[in-house]
């Protein structure tokens, strides 16, 4: 029996765990769980898992549970992100933290230090403090198994090889909404327009982010950390059916690829189980059905946020931070409508070419330095917002 | 340094093993090899690489080299098939079995009794014999490597999971020259149209065999050998690009695919180096280029020599040998224009048909039973050629 702690239980990736869990009750047991602030949907989670400890990360709604719910509130270990960190520590032999942004990070380091495995879906872990989150991991023997399709294809493609035999990871990304948009059309992209995403179904930001390519850079900076390969060694390819969630070439030349639906039930299900495969009856592939996959140089050119997060990620220590920040600042920006499309690369490079400047931002990573990047990267990318790239860029 | 034996030096696996320990004298070196009756090619190997044993299958042509080489002769330890089973337990890291036919059998378990791992390109140990060599192989340890693309790219595929979470295999199939004919178009092929192979060039035979699919059915029996995995649990699906070398899908959905330029050296390579990858420059794949993968589904009733090859490997015993002794006969029979190309699956139905009501036919497999069952398909076969399959039919 697998104990299972699930934090972010009320999200989607937290929803399809426990769709999953109780699916396969025989195997899998929720022993605590959080939720941030969708307290309705939390409490019939609760009433039907069951989990021995829970936390409500917004205070505001724990006090909404508590008032409706006394029957589950003596589980509760307390409300606010402290509790949510303590719960991920709760003995279990995974913890799924499918947080929301900074909010994620913490708790995924308290699971490692536990010695904890952890299934990860929280990007922020990985994309602003990846170094941090290795070496809690390397510290114990914790393992961090990706909950996204394209890390979880790299993580099932590496054990096809040794890791010093890896020549390079190569992420399939599907190009997004605009993957044939001239460079000219792109100049008019609306929020509306940019929020249809072509294959997944997901959150305003990260539908954005994946419009922009920024979430594919992201993932440069993720399997740089979660693989341990330089980024030299991490190429994007188009693949607009993403059916194939990502590749390893190996030194010899051969590349292994990771294929299946595009269900995320899969990469959860393989990181709840730390990488074993019991059975599973979701969504088959059906090559000949298929017909055909393709793939497609990525154009960098018109795609910028993909060089501008390798650029971050080669700086190192705050500035991966700083980019994410100023991205979500900027991403805001864009669906306010005060920020144009192709804005937000040009916004993100000058706040970067303005970090570069800044001897106060050598630092090294920790958590104090993050808080720091974190508020630098939000201010700079706000004053630009106001500074009138609105208005075309100066 | 790795001592490599290679028996059947002058074929085309044989010459592009030596070309890979030419351009890696560093890491790899020929301890011994043997030849058929290309004696003067040969001699130029034996004096290349220096060989310490050397055995020559042809008796005549052994004589030719000793009267033409007398400097390279001492090396020698005999001609015939004994003296290159023999050279099959010399001490070495890895014997390359790239020899045609039944004469590949005996070198395969000379070396897996001494305890050697196999590169094996000989298709007839495992399509014929497959229960003995894997006996051969567990009763010692030694392993199996394959070199040809599809189980190699089995063969690292697998490495993602455990045995037991195995689904299926999935083959992929270029398909062949006639993968688009219609079944009446089928009814008039030649055997100049039959011997034009879209990917691979290779000799007569096994273009036949390409062009028939039954190359695709004895490799389901190869790999219900080389892995262990039932022939329920083995499919194919046609690919026609060749990219992917084949597939397996796991419990849990997920598919893991090995793609690698239609290069020889590649599986080689991997076998040479007994499932280690160091560094190649072989042809490297960029999908990007590639474009597209198409594939599609196998027409088994255009091309049912799959489904011949699985009915013997059913039957087990002796019954995939006298399918390939039969098929020897019927691909001699086409390629003599004696039997059209559609006769061929009919004329091996007739004999596996009447080799299952032979009650002489139900021993089990050994060295001395299989050559009762090669006798046997080989008489059964010309009889049906003789009987008028080229007329049409009965």
């Amino acid at each position: 029996m697998q104990r299972v702690v699930v934090l972010g239980s009320t999200g989607s990736i937290g929803c399809q765990t426990l769709d999953i869990v109780r699916a396969h009750s025989e195997r899998l047991r929720v022993v605590a769980m959080s939720a941030g602030s969708n307290v309705d949907l939390f409490a019939r989670q609760v009433a039907e898992f069951q989990p021995q400890r829970i936390a409500i990360a917004d205070t505001e709604a724990g006090m909404r549970f508590r008032d409706a719910h006394p029957e589950l509130w003596s589980r509760c270990t307390g409300t606010g992100a402290e509790a949510v960190a303590e719960l991920a520590a709760y003995p279990a032999d995974i913890v799924v933290n499918a947080l929301l942004g900074y909010a994620g990070l913490r708790p995924t380091l308290a699971a490692l230090q536990t010695g904890t495995d952890v299934a990860l879906a929280n990007k922020e872990s990985m994309v602003v403090a990846g170094e941090l989150v290795r070496e809690a991991a390397r510290a114990t023997g914790a393992r961090v198994l990706p909950v996204d399709s394209e890390h979880s294809a790299i993580h099932q493609c590496l054990r096809a090889g040794q890791h010093h035999e890896v020549r390079r990871l190569v992420l399939t990304a599907s190009g997004g909404p605009f993957r044939t948009q001239s460079r000219a059309a792109m100049q008019d992209i609306t929020p509306a327009q940019a929020l249809r995403h072509p294959t997944w179904s997901m959150g305003a930001k990260i539908t954005i982010d994946s419009a922009t390519l920024m979430n594919k850079g992201f993932e440069v900076l993720e399997a740089r950390w979660l693989f341990d390969v330089d980024f030299d060694k991490i190429d994007i390819v188009v693949h607009p059916e993403s059916i194939v969630h990502s590749l390893v070439e190996f030194e010899d030349g051969s590349m292994i690829a990771q294929l299946g639906a595009t269900d995320m039930r899969l990469p959860i299900w393989y990181a709840l189980h730390a990488a074993e495969r019991p059975a599973a009856d979701f969504a088959r592939l059906d090559l000949a059905a298929l017909g055909a996959l393709h793939f497609e140089p990525l154009d960098r050119e018109r795609f910028p946020c993909v060089d501008l997060a390798v650029r971050a990620g080669k700086r190192g220590g705050m500035f991966a931070c700083i980019l994410n920040a100023a991205n979500e600042v900027a991403v805001a920006a864009f669906l306010d409508s005060r920020l144009r499309f192709v804005e937000i690369p040009e916004l993100l490079g000058k706040v970067l070419d303005q970090a570069e400047h800044d001897p106060g931002l050598t630092s090294a990573l920790t958590l104090e330095t993050l808080q720091r990047a974190d508020a630098w990267g939000r201010d700079a990318a706000s004053h630009w917002v106001q500074q009138g790239c609105s208005a075309g860029g100066p």
